[in-house]
């Protein structure tokens, strides 16, 4: 696989492990004993059939190498898997063969088997997510009052406080894992219907197998949805808003990072961020992974979108594209969240140089803190045209904002230089910056337990 | 616009209505007259104020050709509307001018008005949703043991009934209907923050007017997000999924339409479905509208997905990206959801049709029927060996597999002739299909009431 | 329509017009108004049906908002525009009538229009890509010695010039020129075959009217494409690759238009680029406007790519899903095209700021240069270790690079301080920047005669 | 890596090799080893650091899981090549590690590596291409005059052959052909300026190395191309054009097997579109794989897309995107195409059934041919009205249409039924079918040389 040599770079470990040929093969695996103890339970097969079944349910005994070979044959990878394992079962007890896995179809293991895997990576997404929050909770705290320039359209606005900027990862985060929480239980459901959801194979006894097959994976019972794809739509759009989430703080990061503003750093480490050519950089590698992950999964999202519309009770394609674009989807998006728990846990903040970049204009970006401070007596409007009148002037004798202002007698007539002054310090204009961030971070701390 | 030509057949009346450019100008419009009213009851601004500004606050009032070439030279809707609503007030009162848009930044006003616009929309999406529950809940009712040709892979497979085909259908439905839900308080949600989300221009009143233009306006509080953009991707990706689904029905409707299958029809009236030179067509006209409509929603998804990264406080790019984007979308899938309720309260079912193609293969399609029926006594490999067998001898010798089976002893001597033509008779083998449907109709019939 | 009022703001106003509703009615009628020409002459209609059919062919003479309507119930706009185009033939001569559209399909009068609106998009895109070539290649050569910091991964890297920049973008407007003239004989077809392709519906002389109706209408003969969508993607990739290229120049330029950076600026004019609320801005509207509509076009070229999947001889859905995405993907890729004029015709450059920020590492930006000089005499390696712990110190102590240097022996014994000292001069190391645009402007100007 | 599974059924196995680990690290150590020999041979390094260099630059040398580690820290590939490449040359010669890289950049080893495996992936796709053409090219010749029924909207419409609806994707696949054939010069381009792309590591002698490389590589010579991304996003449209046609023939495919219309079939191998449940079924596989690999493709396209857009000189994530999303794609599209190749070649067609599937509307498929008949007569629209109604009537009374429209005087006294017998005769009816297909047929002969 091409794309190897970038996993480590791109992924979570834990999430790439869960994500593994081996995991998929042994979560199949799992179904299929699983499928068997239940049914043995139940009286559909015979109780001596589940020791031999669960005993040859292990990935480790398997060839992947020729699975894949086969899967190429077979066009998929539960049709060579059932019958390697049938056969290592007759090895043993060419009886409980027979039984290997009984009234399913190869949809319902490989979707089941998606699921589990599904469920461990909703697991460790969970718990960076709940660092992340720790993490944005506790950045947002510690700048809480620490003032820097505000930027729209890429220019300085006004200012407010990193603690601010950083909340609203913090909040974001917050409504993802709110979002994780909901979707959970729903896309986390047992698949298993046999050849087209009917459970015929299974006679009377098809509904009592599927609702025990789910308590026993600790899934959902839901009926048959092989054909009804809005699950793994789910599950792909909310991991997609997590890495959107996380590529907008990368790219905030790598803002602010530029030479130029300098304002924070990530976390280095020996031979993180250097470049072969340019020995003093500082590359905002972390961030640029995450950007390059995160922005590989719009793309996907939309081949999952597509895949919705499958043919009848199983798609001549739909359902195939699923295999490859949903592990990939989750690895990126997981991998996009697990560097941002590193670069918000080890992010530095240069407060001097945020007040130096504050200086940057000479007064200039207060200038809506002095228009605000005229409208009453003006109107907004004519103080909006007034204060543009003067930034202009400001610009063209490269003068501080202060000193244009402080000659012009509609403006002095209502506040003096030293009123102006005031209104022109960043520190008097920050608003409800530190509300905001208290309002946030609060909540962040009340999920804390959970993590 | 060159797409209005197709506005009516990809649409929704209603929420075409809700989307349209007057409707978005005065969505904005109420965002600006309660502000005002808030301002002016919090001492903000003068009562004085509220009054004109209010009379002004009609999207009649203003010219929306000019605005749009305002727009392109301002780059975006807010500062003409602002500029065009003040000129408005102060032909009245001069001195309320100077309160219009108080403290508000231009994204305050085109995402607020933006969620307005979200929320007339997603009202009319629950109540087609709950349109759609309720017919595909009675279709499924209706032809809840109406035997017919499950089909995976394009291939006939087994038998099924259409009942637990279209239960698949509400039983999404359903789901969506409880995404809406969860995501309705989240997304709905008040933006006004100032020019970089701190509210400094209003000085300490800054979150008492916030909370109060959220409580005025019906909307969920919260920290701006003006530079946390998913609760966009929220909504985007919750309709993408409703139109998948729509997509799904549509595409089997049509498949279910072929001319060779012919197995259900789609609602007529005159002049539709007909071709312009072909006069004895029925086209699957509806289907192919929703599909058209929702194959357009992958990629304003992917579209939406990449807007998350926008730069600092307010992006210069991907903001913009949304302005079009999401509406598309939004139209486009409630289009696809609303053409689905057509399709699914007017579509007819030819039983005996369903029937005939049942017969089609001369009993091959049962052929898991027979095979699970051997598998006791022969195993499930051995038997689907058999079986095997079997199939490609009728298939080569033309003859009817119950045929070729009774000739065979090692199946005979478990099955005989008459037990093989009743494990051959599709009403024998629809399983669970209307348990299942029961299930599904019975959870649609609790949501009855809301609708 | 609710985008209407974005449609200047990210359009081109010719393209515009290429696209409107009235055109494409237009270049519908124009395909039906030589249809009949082509066919009388080849004797399979009346010569006398001729006049009255092009009379008629006339888009004022009928009402859009009535044909859209229509549209929604027949599912194409070709089968109310026929119907439309006989009824005013008949009302002059029922003759004639009995002789419009004539062995013509909805889709070859859909597809053929829409080819004959490509030529006038793509014309006015080819006019713009000239005029793009023109300035930037007039750009680069003003700024073929202008130094300016290069950046890699947003951070300062080594110098380079604003012309080989610029140049950069002259060299890939040059391609996608090349790309335009390969491309434009494919895609600018006849789509003409009647209902399934065979043109059967014109007997004998079908090839002879198909063969005269692309003379006449100046498009290439081809054989029937209505099944084979590869043309659609073709010219859809083609300006999607366009519109990434303005993305690429409108976004650096945006970010050097940063506050903090500020070494080009946009062209102004009244109203653009300022803020509703903070008076001294200077937003990159124009890049932010390229951004926003380019950053929709990825999302519209992949429903295109997905389109080629169309059913047998006319898909259900996924052409109808080409109607709005193509010409929105036009529209959004030629506007960005067309600002990206505007903005390479009218930019600022402030070399003198670009000298200072080249300035602000305090020699860090010149390392390379050093270790270039260095590695002959203690290999790349060692060299590029040595240089990185000098920048590290230079950054610890705040001290300027040089003096680092100058007092390392193992670096002095080969390069003396003077020797330093011009190695960290940028003016110094530009290498092949000239030599580069040179190159580049020379490829332009053999194009020009053709603007 | 968890697609691994899924590689040998998606790709093609010679595209897969040349895609691998080994081939990617191999491709860049080939491009360090051809600039250190065409260094030296320019004498910017000596002759004798060529040997050891040469001798080093072999993958089996170095250990690619240890590379995949160090790229996660590193943030690319070529970081960590060049150290570990420096040390192999090292322990043979230490002088000679001085020169390994020479004034070179991790993105000219990365992206020129990269445009090395273009060309090996371009060569399979054009031996791929022209076999696929060839075979669609004698598959349409077989069945020139095959008839069958056209289908529009999923509805039969009117009859074709089966050799003009291969001639159409024959058609297509020329187009591509021509397509690779301009792009490949274009695309193939060396990428080599040093870390901002102006050549100044190598002093004045850089063009020439740059020109040398280019000539030794067998690339074209181009101005760097870091920043400028176009020619990854024309690879990524040319290889989507090409999934996109691949898809539509197995669509269409996937179609004419369904168990109701099993007009062709795939070829089958043992264990080849067998179901683990469903013995008789013959399952679409390769069309299914096909289609399964090309719905992945729109989305990574539009990834690419947005992937032109990065930052200044080296990208801070858009180039990352390039990274696994670029061999995704041609992974995807070439075995699409591979496969198609296999379907081409070996599909089946059973010509009774398309005749059977022809008479099966009696006779409503041909209203056309009959309305044709009857327009010189009546005129188009009054006889599309005519037959309309009689169609109409065919069906509510189950009759062949002959009979119902030989009742019709105003038909009869036009046309008799004899004349409306043979108006009804599919046979008659093909049109041009022939003659295109002989043309596309001519044509694809023409290139048959080089293949």
């Amino acid at each position: 696989m091409p794309s190897a040599l970038f996993a480590p770079l791109f992924g979570s470990p834990k999430v790439e492990a869960a994500l593994s040929n081996a995991a998929q093969i042994q979560a199949m695996l799992d179904m299929e004993a699983v499928l068997a103890r239940v049914q043995a339970s139940l009286g559909v097969i015979p109780q001596t059939a589940v020791g031999p079944i669960v005993a040859a349910a292990k990935v480790d005994l398997y060839d992947l190498t020729r699975l894949a070979a086969d899967c190429a044959i077979a066009g998929n990878t539960a049709i060579p898997l059932v019958k390697h394992l049938t056969q290592q079962v007759a090895t043993n007890d060419p009886d409980a063969a027979r039984f290997v896995h009984y009234g399913a179809t190869s949809q319902d293991v490989m979707d089941t088997g998606a699921v589990l895997q599904w469920r461990a990576v909703l697991d460790l997404v969970a718990a960076d997510l709940d660092r992340a929050i720790a993490a944005s909770a506790r950045l947002a705290a510690t700048h809480r009052d620490t003032a820097m320039a505000g930027r729209t359209w890429l220019q300085q606005a006004l200012p407010l406080t990193y603690g601010l900027k950083v909340a609203g990862t913090c909040d974001a985060l917050l409504r993802h894992r709110e979002r994780l929480m909901e979707a959970r239980p729903r896309v986390l459901a047992l698949q298993f219907g046999g050849a087209v959801g009917t459970l015929a194979s299974l006679g009377p006894k098809g509904p009592a197998v599927a609702e025990a097959l789910a308590i026993e994976l600790g899934l959902a019972p839901a009926a048959p949805w092989h054909g009804q794809r809005d699950r793994v739509f789910e599950i792909a759009s909310l991991m997609a808003g997590i890495a959107g989430s996380a590529a907008k703080f990368a790219g905030d990061t790598a803002l602010l990072m530029q030479t130029e503003i300098a304002e924070v750093a990530e976390p280095t480490m020996p031979g993180r961020g250097g470049s072969s050519t340019m020995p003093h950089k500082r590359n905002p590698m972390i961030s640029a992974t995450i950007l390059g992950a995160a922005q590989q999964v719009p793309g996907l999202v939309a081949t999952l979108a597509h895949a919705a519309n499958g043919e009848h009770e199983r798609a001549a394609g739909s359902w195939q594209s699923e295999w490859t674009a949903l592990p990939d989807l989750l690895r990126l998006s997981a991998g996009a969240l697990h560097h941002l728990v590193t670069l918000l846990e080890g992010l530095t903040v240069d407060r001097d140089r945020m007040a130096a970049n504050l200086a940057l204009t000479n007064g200039l970006l207060m200038a809506e803190a002095v228009q605000m401070a005229l409208a009453p007596h003006l109107g907004r409007l004519v103080a909006h045209d007034r204060i543009e009148a003067a930034c202009r002037e400001a610009v063209a004798t490269k003068r501080p904002l202060l000193d244009v202002l402080a000659e012009d007698s509609a403006v002095t007539v209502h506040l003096d230089r030293a009123a102006l002054a005031k209104a022109l310090d960043p520190a008097t204009y920050l608003g409800a910056s530190g509300a905001i961030v208290d309002a946030i971070v609060a909540r962040a701390a009340k999920i804390a337990p959970r993590a």
